[in-house]
């Protein structure tokens, strides 16, 4: 591409270094931001630098947080008997938005993955572990992806967590609500026969 | 969408506000950047804020430039008799990634359309006019889209040049190169038939 402006060159390239943005992308929001008022893109810089500079991990689950302890850490009205294990932030939000969860969370920052070099020790789960020792989780639910990597450190963590007087669980997994049944993948819909459950009439 | 942070959600809320950009996305552009040096995100947002203070629009072409004379105005090796009239700074970028134009532009910004309210005073048809006046320019293409709106542009712009010494000309129009003719929509096609040209060998 062919800029008659170093200063576009350096916006355009900046906004194609972010994941899914290519260069025609970033020139059309350098383009849209150029016949804006310059104050919207001082605003737009400031949000993200301030967001970079104070976003802290919360102390007990590290899930993203504007303070130590994050808002649902330190949320009374939580369940504090039951931790929801999951892989990443994103994993945090997506529970968050089904609003059928009021326990609290832990993020992992991953999964094993010997293949990517990513071991239990690059993992919080000593933290969880650490966690559970203190008595007051009851319920460890694993809301981890359904993945070789995934069960691998589902099968882990169950294994560490053997000994401790809590109680494990997955989330199910079966058929997609509101799926078809041809569409479904052969795995899916195979372990969902294997583990049938029995049917209940809701009165 | 259920953020944990209030620095999150105003840093997805800021990318979110750019066209093309959804929620999901944005999300994904924080969360890349939270896993950046802090750096990065400065630099990111340095690039953006410096480029919009300090852009310019040349004095001559209207094109976007960092001097007060764009590059291309600037540079004594184009043909300053051949100016390419265009809609927009996109245009100009296209053009030159061609490597098929030697000559100056002059960008007008945008075109002639009543429905949107956009009359000719709204152009840089008069600095356009002015530049002619000087009499270095002896060839004006447009090289505008072959809308509606640009049509009438051109229709505009050709009666207002008509007692100027200037030839007028339009880029070619007509079937796309590598295109298939049974794909071609019929306006095009009807048009290509009747503004036929003599095929000429090159030997």
């Amino acid at each position: 591409m062919n800029f008659s402006s170093k200063l576009i060159e350096e916006a355009v390239n900046a906004f194609a270094s972010l994941p899914s943005i290519g260069k025609k992308t970033a020139l059309r929001l350098v383009l849209h931001l150029i016949n804006q008022d310059k104050e919207v893109t001082g605003q737009f810089a400031e949000a993200i630098v301030k967001m970079r500079e104070h976003i802290k991990h919360c102390e007990i689950c590290h899930n993203i947080s504007d303070l130590a302890v994050c808002e649902i850490c330190s949320d009374a009205r939580r369940d504090r008997s039951v931790v929801c294990v999951v892989e990443g932030i994103r994993d945090v939000m997506a529970i968050e938005d089904t609003s059928q969860f009021r326990g609290l969370y832990h993020v992992l920052g991953g999964v094993i993955s010997p293949i990517e070099g990513i071991g239990p020790s690059d993992l919080y789960i000593d933290a969880l572990m650490q966690r559970i020792q203190k008595g007051e989780i009851k319920e460890v639910i694993m809301a981890i992806s359904p993945t070789i990597e995934g069960d691998t450190t589902i099968f882990y963590l169950s294994k560490k967590l053997k000994d401790m007087k809590v109680k494990v669980s997955t989330i199910a997994r079966g058929v997609s609500f509101g799926g078809e049944l041809e569409y479904a993948d052969e795995l899916t819909l195979g372990r969902s026969i294997v583990a049938r459950v029995p049917y209940r009439i809701n009165e």
